[in-house]
């Protein structure tokens, strides 16, 4: 009781369920030396105040200001870190143009240590500032620099799951960025896992390699193969995109006589700690093949808007058990924020429900039972992330890991309109999630470490 | 020459059209004692070095820093300025419930001025800070406060277009919060525009009274005819919701059969200082009206995304000869920023070009033709919002009104991802449109005075 390494107390908000949100009022979270959360306390309970006379005068107890409320930290399942050096641009023209005009040329960069230690710094300084303390990132093809990628998570301390990209199908890939070829990919990719492991072995928060086709279009089925075994091998995380657009979903049938998912699936892609990118266009059986294997699907809400042609019917897909939570995209996605991408969710799963044409009837128009509430778009962003990562984080309960972020509702520059003094605190939950910027992140948390501070 | 107010030196970006943006590196702005700006003048002019030379060392000579750049002040075509104080929250929960459990309660508390004072200064300050320099606001239906939110918007230096609400159908509207009775509503109305009126003549930057029917099912059509003469003897704006939602779209087809746009037309209120928010059930005789009368859309795509029901197939209407500007509708939008609706604008548009039902083939999906790019919303959030109100704001040019943003893409705390020393200005334009917060609005100027500073 006395062996704490930190003792935090104010208001905290936690998923309970998807639908349902725990509000823990002026409690206390008891954090052990691996920054897990080893107690919570209530107000009512009888050590409350034998702990708080305890800690009240040490230099580790922390008490929230008026105003300040507890978040678990974000979880963002889908981030392209070298794009952040582009994000913003060009994303009124075709994916194709986009890819080969801007993307492909910029990540061609990353061979560069020097520039990617500059745009993957920046990258992870700025996702920790928006609240996130996961991220599962694709790199580029280069080495060298994806494990830098994961140093300098290790460094910044936030858990970061990174991939040495593959794209080993010189028939869908620019000549000056694609693997050597399909030996030198898979060589690549475990030297990386290698590598990325004896790194793991001094990170307090964990950083973990990740298998990381592309997609099956820019791959060989031998590479896919190859990465299939190296992920089973050396139990692995695997990420990629399925099912996104129109084209890659015709394109996958085409090639394979089959849908991405089950083209995944036979080069052992999907397991339970696969995530897929996406998944616009997954079918019935593919979505039972998801949720059969494990695979998490991470949703890209503002990236879907621009580049998957559709809304992915979210709601049905969780469901139907599947495991689901949130991505910025970056960059196909411009947010490095998963505030706006909460809001996005909810506002795409509207916008698929009610119809967007309003030359049709409204019987007509949109697919019935397809929203979402703010409270499971958040619940996406946290306890889902976890939960598709196989993780104890994303949500503020005992034996999960504080990952936290402390908000602030009266910053001066950021105010939150609260006028009524007793304003339900969820309302005051759901203001957060609409309105709070990076300004009112005032203090970021990763297993017990504090990583981000504004003050 | 030597009379200018100000002088200022840096690189700006305004709408040229639609489409096409204008870039003005380096120029100089001459701003006289009206605010307006007289002159631009560009780095190859004969003037400029002589203009440099003369005003450099003066304390009325402004040069921007690196990385920072100018921005027309945006103009915010539809703002609940009372619902500022529920802002996030209940957005879940059904029109009629978030109208009835939420919104009208809020607003029928502004009856109290003290209440009214807090939220009101709160609503102007926080949209100065997010870069709105002209707003269109809708208030309540208590004369006293509707004028207090016009003196707020003199005092804190913002251009504000306000209305005194008229809810006056005692069938439609709750006990605790409508007009007295038809005459009442009409009488307030008139004393309420003759006060803003009266305020005005000492207001460098301008306020206006609106005439603001709630909506239809809200008024009596004697309130409605009422108005519309109301609006026609002073020559005032004139503000209303038309055609937003499935149930308000076939509430006034049910009442007076016709659509909501020749129902207002027929009591006087579609004229050129018309704006109508939403529209999105315009049909095409409808929008001929609408271009005809001179009737602008104010156009809340993120409001849209939670109660129209669809999204406005803006691209068409705008190429119709329809006057458009964005309005963030606060609070059935939640964000008090034109950046957020620019962003949501491009994504909604794109959403309604592709479709989001993917269970449908692509070719039945979406429809054609419907997306905007950036810079058309970019341009419907500054010079649209500057014709839908006939007045000379919303551009960097000559003869337009000295309202302006300064945007700094390097605070530290906010640095928007800029590598490249050679990175076109357009790009940059672009990454300020999606990635900007308010922490790098650093000034805002209204009619060449400084409201809004982070220094
Ligand atoms: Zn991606
Ligand atoms: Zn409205």
């Amino acid at each position: 009781m006395l062996n704490y390494s930190h003792l935090f107390r104010g208001t905290a908000f936690s998923s309970k369920s998807p639908k349902n949100l725990s509000i823990l009022e002026d409690h206390l979270f008891c954090i052990n030396e691996d920054g897990m959360i080893e107690k919570i306390v209530a107000p009512t309970d009888e050590e409350y105040q034998l702990l708080l006379n305890m800690y009240k005068d040490k230099n580790n107890f922390h008490q929230l200001s008026e105003g300040q409320y507890f978040l678990p930290g974000f979880v963002d399942l889908h981030v392209h870190a070298p794009q952040w050096a582009q994000s913003g641009t060009a994303l009124d023209i075709p994916l194709f143009d986009w890819l080969n005009t801007y993307t492909f040329p910029i990540e061609s960069k990353f061979s560069d240590l020097v520039f990617a230690k500059e745009v993957y710094e920046d990258v992870v300084s700025t996702l920790l500032a928006n609240g996130t303390t996961t991220a599962l990132y694709f790199a580029t093809v280069h080495k060298e620099a994806s494990v830098l990628l994961a140093e300098i998570c290790a460094e910044r301390g936030q858990r970061g799951l990174v991939g040495k990209v593959v794209m080993d199908d010189p028939e869908q890939t620019p000549v000056y960025y694609r693997d050597a070829d399909t030996k030198t990919a898979l060589k690549d990719t475990e030297e990386f896992i290698l590598a990325v492991k004896e790194l793991a072995k001094s990170v307090k928060q964990g950083v973990y390699p990740v298998v990381t086709p592309r997609f099956i279009p820019s791959c060989t089925s031998e590479g896919l193969q190859g990465l299939g075994e190296l992920a089973a091998k050396h139990d692995t995380y695997i990420q990629s995109h399925c099912s996104e657009s129109d084209w890659a979903h015709h394109y996958v049938q085409q090639q394979y006589g089959k849908n991405d998912a089950f083209a995944l699936h036979d080069f052992g892609l999907l397991r339970e700690k696969s995530v897929m990118a996406h998944c616009n266009f997954l079918d019935e059986e593919d979505a039972d093949l998801f949720a059969k294997t494990g695979t998490a699907i991470s949703h890209c809400p503002i990236s879907n808007a621009y580049f998957a042609n559709s809304v992915i019917p979210i709601a049905h897909f969780h469901k139907k058990g599947i495991e689901v939570g949130l991505g910025s995209d970056i960059s196909g996605g411009f947010s490095p924020s998963l505030f706006d991408n909460i809001r996005q969710a909810v506002m795409s799963s509207r916008m698929l429900e009610d119809g967007v044409n309003p030359a049709l009837p409204a019987d007509d128009r949109g697919l019935p039972n397809a929203r979402i509430t703010v409270d499971e778009a958040f619940y996406f962003a946290t306890a889902g992330g976890g939960e598709s990562l196989s993780l104890p984080i994303g949500r503020l309960a005992e034996n999960y890991v504080w990952d936290v972020q402390v908000i602030d509702t009266l910053v001066p520059s950021a105010r939150i309109p609260l006028y009524d003094r007793n304003e339900h605190l969820h309302d005051i939950f759901q203001k957060i999630l609409y309105l709070a910027r990076p300004e009112n992140i005032r203090e970021v948390w990763v297993q017990g470490e504090k990583v981000h501070s504004r003050e």
